[in-house]
C-alpha cells in the first residue's frame, strides 16, 4: 500500500494505470476507518486491478456549526488499518490542494439532495457531489463503492453519475453493524457509553417496522408507521427525531403505503450534539 | 466524417479510441456553422488523432423568452459544411437523450458566471457548464477548443475544468470576423441588412478603444473609456447597450485602469430582438 498525498501524483498514477488498461476502483472515505470502510475495500478488491481508498474530510460538505473541526482524524491509525487490507493506494490529499484560492465550482443534484438530510444540512450534498466528482476525475475509477448507511448520498451520487454521463459503475455496500445492531459510523466515537446503548433505538425502530410489515395483512400506511416509530424514539431521553420517513428507494419521495421498494430512513440528534442516521428495506428480499 | 446521433454510440466510440491510445479533440458547437466554427475544427485537427464536433442546441442554457425555438438549425447544411473539414465525427445527440426524465444535476461556476452575460441571462452559464461536462464525459477529449467570441464562457469553462480536476487542455481560438470586422455569430442570421451594417458599431468601439489606448500617455480610466464607448453605441438607432466593461481577462473583475491584461467586453441588444456580443484585448501583444 502506497500513501499518496499529492493531487497531481494521484492523477498521474491513475492516468498511467488507465494507459495500461488496468481496472481502477475507488473507495471514497473521510477516514477514521471502522469495519464498514474495510468491508467496502474488500468488496471492490475482487473487481479491480487497482484499489484506491481516498481519505479526505471534505470541508465543503459541512455546514456552519457542524462538526468539521471535531471530526476524528488520525492518518497513522487509518494507514495501519488500511494496510491490513489489500489496497494499492491510500490517497489523502490536502484541503488547499483540493480547494485552492479562487475555487468556485459546485455540483447540485436538485431534487434528491433537497429533502431528508439535505433539509437539515443545507448545501451538504452539493459539497458531497462536488468532492466526489473531483475524486472521480483525479482517480479515474471504473467503479466506486459507497455504503448504504448514507442512503441518500448513494441516490444522489447515482443520479449525478447518470446525469453527467460518467462511465463509472456505482456499487452499494450494505450497512455494516455492530453485533448489537448499531450501524457503524465514525461519528459513533462522539457517543458516551450510555448514549451508545440508547442509540440502539434506531435499529430497534427498523426491526419493529420490519416485523410489523411482515405481519401485516394489508398494505401499511407509511405515515402511521412513521408516527409510531417517532413515538418510540421520542421516549428516549436526550434523543430528538430529525426525520423518520418511508420513501421510494430510487426517487426518495414519500410513500403513501409501504411497498417492496420502500426504504425506512431516519435521523436523530443525540443530546443536541451528535447526529445519527440509519435506514433499511422494510420487506425482506 | 461519420454522423453519430446516439449518445451511447458516441461514448463507446470514445472509449475505444481511448483504449487504442488515440488523442481526442472536441469542438463543442450549437451548429449553424460559420467560418468561425470551421476555423476551430482546423485548429485542433493538428493536435489530435480524432476530432469530434458536437452539435447540440442546448435547451438549458436558454432562459425563458430567449431564442431557443428560433435558433437556426439545419443538420444537412452543417453536415455539408463539416464534411469539407477533416473531422472524424459530427456528434448530434437528441435533447431527450441528453436530458431524460428525472434529470436534475447542475454545475455552477459561481463568481465568473454571475456578472456580464450571466447577469442578463440568469442560469445561462449553469446550462453551459452542465452540457459541456456531459459532452466531456461522453467524448473523453484530451483537448477541447472554444472561441474567444464567448469570452466569459471560455473563462467559466477553464475555471470548471481546473476546479473539478479534468485532464483536458482548453484551447482558445481568436474571434473570426467578417471582412468588415463584424464578429461571426450564428445569431447574425437574425439581423436585417441595415442592422448588420449598424452592428459594426461593436467592432468600431473596439478599434476606437484600442487606438485610444495606443495613443495614451498615461494609464486610462476604464470607467471613463467605457462611458465614452457606451455613448457611441447609444447613438445608433435601435441599439441598446447591455454592458460595456473593461475587465481583467482572467478574473473578469472590473479594471480601474486599462492594463495589458484588460479585456474590453460588450453586449448590445438590437431592436429588442437580437443580442450581440464582442470583445478584444486593448493592448497589442
Amino acid at each position: 500500500m502506497k500513501l499518496v498525498q499529492d493531487l497531481s501524483e494521484m492523477t498521474a498514477l491513475a492516468a498511467s494505470w488507465r494507459g495500461q488498461g488496468l481496472k481502477i476502483a475507488l473507495v471514497p472515505t473521510m477516514g477514521w476507518f471502522h469495519a464498514g470502510h474495510l468491508a467496502l475495500m474488500r468488496q471492490v478488491r475482487q473487481s479491480a486491478d487497482r484499489v484506491v481508498v481516498s481519505l479526505f474530510v471534505n470541508p465543503i460538505q459541512f455546514g456552519p456549526g457542524e462538526d468539521l473541526a471535531a471530526y476524528p482524524r488520525d492518518l497513522q491509525r487509518d494507514m495501519d488499518l488500511a494496510a491490513g487490507e489489500d489496497i494499492d493506494v491510500l490517497y489523502a490529499p490536502s484541503a488547499p490542494d483540493m480547494y485552492p484560492a479562487g475555487f468556485q465550482t459546485t455540483i447540485r443534484v436538485a431534487e434528491l439532495g433537497l429533502g431528508l438530510c439535505g433539509a437539515s444540512r443545507p448545501g451538504h450534498f452539493d459539497g458531497v457531489c462536488t468532492v466526489v466528482m473531483k475524486l472521480f476525475h483525479q482517480t479515474q475509477p471504473h467503479l466506486a463503492v459507497f455504503g448504504e448507511k448514507d442512503f441518500q448520498q448513494l441516490a444522489v451520487i447515482r443520479r449525478m453519475v447518470r446525469d453527467l454521463d460518467l462511465s463509472i459503475d456505482i456499487v452499494a455496500h450494505p450497512i455494516v453493524r455492530e453485533t448489537n445492531g448499531l450501524a457503524m459510523s465514525s461519528r459513533n466515537s462522539y457517543l458516551q457509553e450510555d448514549e451508545k446503548e440508547r442509540a440502539l433505538c434506531l435499529y430497534r425502530a427498523i426491526i419493529f417496522a420490519q416485523e410489523k410489515v411482515k405481519n401485516a395483512i394489508q398494505p401499511l400506511s407509511a405515515a402511521e408507521l412513521c408516527a409510531e416509530l417517532e413515538e418510540h424514539i421520542h421516549q428516549i431521553p436526550g434523543f430528538v427525531v430529525d426525520y423518520v420517513e418511508i420513501v421510494d428507494a430510487d426517487s426518495l419521495k414519500r410513500c403513501e403505503t409501504v411497498t417492496v421498494n420502500s426504504r425506512l430512513i431516519l435521523a436523530v440528534k443525540v443530546n443536541e450534539r451528535v447526529r445519527l442516521i440509519d435506514n433499511a428495506r422494510l420487506y425482506e428480499l
